[in-house]
């Protein structure tokens, strides 16, 4: 079967996963991004790249963060952009999800945008275009359930790229709530991709799968153990839910064994990055200190996240 | 006394309803918004007709989908579009309906979309301009109460021209909860004007106005005797709050007896078309084998419903 | 230390309160305000000069007139703005205001419009800019606790010099609960440095600040006394909080004292103007006959808001 996220051509067709993109497009994906970096430097921070398109964010699970993002590249494309905060809407009046979107296409959608809190959901609405023969309509993942983030896990490769350059001799290090982290699975699938020879995950048992070995990473369990000589850290956030949960004793425990403080990150290489999805759980997965510290590259990310999601949006939409 | 929709020259000045609205100005809208179905079909789908004007929402009660069509209607029409969710806002400050209207005014309104749970809420707007002598500023009812819901109806006449061409020739039934239903008086309304002959509305006693044939429709309890060899079946929405009330004994048993199904479809002519205003309740008034199949003209309408409203747009606004 | 509103060259770099403003800067907005009164009058209310930048409006507490007035002014200047209701965003998220703002800033922010439920949000906003160097980024406070909404002064400014000319040689009476109205202490401010020189405020002992007499006003309890012969009348809103609160007997009482009546507005003189800051309180502060009357410019106050906001816009922009 076809990779659903790909065209005839081999070209994007949807922003589903990173699972099984070829390395050429992810790296075409950074390749665009890069120019959009300096639009956001000009006085008219503004292309016609997507003039006239419909961009709905179409949000079934709250999240004015990302849906900023995604809010602000689409306005920098001039796009007209429509939000629709389903869990308010429709849904409660009893449309099935499929129903909502079909209405949206015979508006004459161009895009969605989609944040669901059930894994699978984008999966379905882009199958379901594909069964209707909208091929001009393309959707992009904004998070689902526990399954992926691939926007996040793209602008992680452009930080990382950005400021380390050649994949294929990294050591990078994923610290935290693996298990549950829709951001963690896209990172190690994307960072398998470009190459990197040493990827390793660091986090107490209860929050590492079980499977971790066989997804090519290597497990540690001591923080310093894990950061030794490594170029990359990425922090995960830590769910407040799971902060009153069974997996964890407190949060003072956590910050004490997994929290990112200066004296943790020596262990890393001297020109170590240290990264974050945000927001950041100052205290309880990383330390001030660290968070505005010199290895620090959050903010760059946010950046460059920008043009990451403007660089999907106009490959999606000029396919 | 003139009917408060048109102005001094017998021209589009608010639409609030389909009731007085003479045949001419019905078929100037529809007329107005075939072309703006092709625009939609374009690359840039984006017309300046409404450039630098500012569209309010005025949505006193929560509507997402009706809402969504105004914001895209105005926006492809290249107007400032301002969502305000009056619920949350100003009127829980303790402000009267008119104080809100004069200050959007003051802001330099150009026209209000208006959604309210009161029937002549948009009427009263209307008369206010008028008293304030502001014949600049128009009002676009996007439903009230029980009363009216004209673009609803104006969609629903667009379909039935699209498909059929002729009124004159036409039998049409509308099913379902005709007694609490806006697009239903709507609907009958328009149907009148446009001199359709036969129109039929079919539904259990208690949803059913006892005033019914005296708006010249003919009254069937008997689902299958009123869809007997009809063009055009407009199903209605049944309401959540209906179906908990004492008027229905349960959806299953509406279902069974006024429930949309292939067999009693088979009634009607063989290229009778099926019309749903949404969100459809699969399994309560339609069964999902007509929803989805090939007498459906339910995407089609909200289709058309984009283009109906910029074209009642964009003739109240070169008024 | 410099005002952390002005640039190094004098310009103003944030708008943040009255207090402490050149009486030049205020001119300067109040003659930038002028030509967009025009604007607003013609066909096409669009002006370029925010194209492509990025407007947010930051909204922590609910104001949904406010953030229309915002909204509006930036659309007309072709601005692309940005809605954040952060009470149910980020800041539930455990992430600090000053993270969120970093967040955005690296989003390539290009203005901030700050509404806070605390008193000097928005100056914590500007001099985390500064620290930062985030130079290119204005603060404009949208009302911050009991502090300050310096644009909501600088239009009644602008409304008084439309209908007044001179400052100079004017009576203002300003009536209400001054003790915990932000507009009044932007207005008393605006007002000192244009140079008004009999300036009163009038209300209970209970809702006038202990310390008003070394603000430069005088303070009277009986309003027939505080209106006599004065230019202008500034009518404050009573939040509904305070009318059920140990500060007031009840709005009836209120109403009997200190609400504007036309008899009451007889001490004043024939030609004095009516100001109110909206949304009223008919029948608690100011009675229908007054609002509604010859002596009211409540409305072209709310005209006057936009294009003062547009001026601050456009000077911050521009600098």
């Amino acid at each position: 079967m076809r990779n659903p996220q790909l065209n005839a051509a081999g070209g994007l067709q949807h922003l589903l996963t990173i699972e099984g993109l070829p390395r050429e497009i992810l790296n075409e994906i950074l390749d665009t991004a890069a120019p959009f970096t300096e639009v956001a430097e000009r006085e008219v921070k503004k292309l016609p790249l997507l003039r006239g398109k419909s961009v709905f964010n179409l949000f079934f699970e709250n999240s004015t963060r990302t849906r900023t993002t995604f809010e602000i590249a689409a306005k920098r494309l001039s796009a007209d952009v429509i939000n629709l905060n389903i869990g308010t809407s429709s849904a409660s009046k009893g449309e099935t999800l499929l129903d909502t979107v079909d209405n949206l296409c015979a508006m004459q959608a161009d895009m969605f945008v989609v944040r669901h809190a059930s894994s699978g959901a984008p999966f379905l609405i882009a199958r379901h275009l594909a069964a209707m023969g909208y091929d001009h309509i393309h959707v992009i993942n904004a998070g689902d359930g526990r399954h992926a983030h691939p926007t996040q896990g793209l602008l992680d490769m452009y930080t990382i790229r950005h400021y380390k350059r050649d994949f294929t001799r990294l050591s990078v290090a994923i610290v935290g709530d693996v298990l549950h982290s829709r951001v963690a699975r896209s990172q190690i699938q994307a960072l398998k991709t470009l190459g990197v020879p040493d990827l390793r995950v660091i986090g107490p048992k209860t929050l590492i799968p079980a499977d971790a070995e066989g997804l090519g990473v290597r497990v540690f369990h001591d923080m310093r153990a894990g950061l030794k000589e490594v170029d990359v850290v990425m922090m995960l956030r830590l769910q407040n839910e799971r902060m009153q949960g069974a997996l964890l004793p407190s949060p003072q425990e956590f910050f004490k064994y997994y929290g990112l403080t200066a004296d943790k990150l020596a262990c890393a290489r001297p020109d170590a990055i240290v990264m974050h999805p945000g927001p950041m759980n100052r205290g309880v997965e990383i330390d001030s200190a660290v968070a505005d510290g010199p290895h620090a590259v959050i903010l760059p990310q946010v950046t460059f996240g920008i043009a990451v999601r403007m660089a999907v949006m106009s490959m999606l939409a000029g396919g």
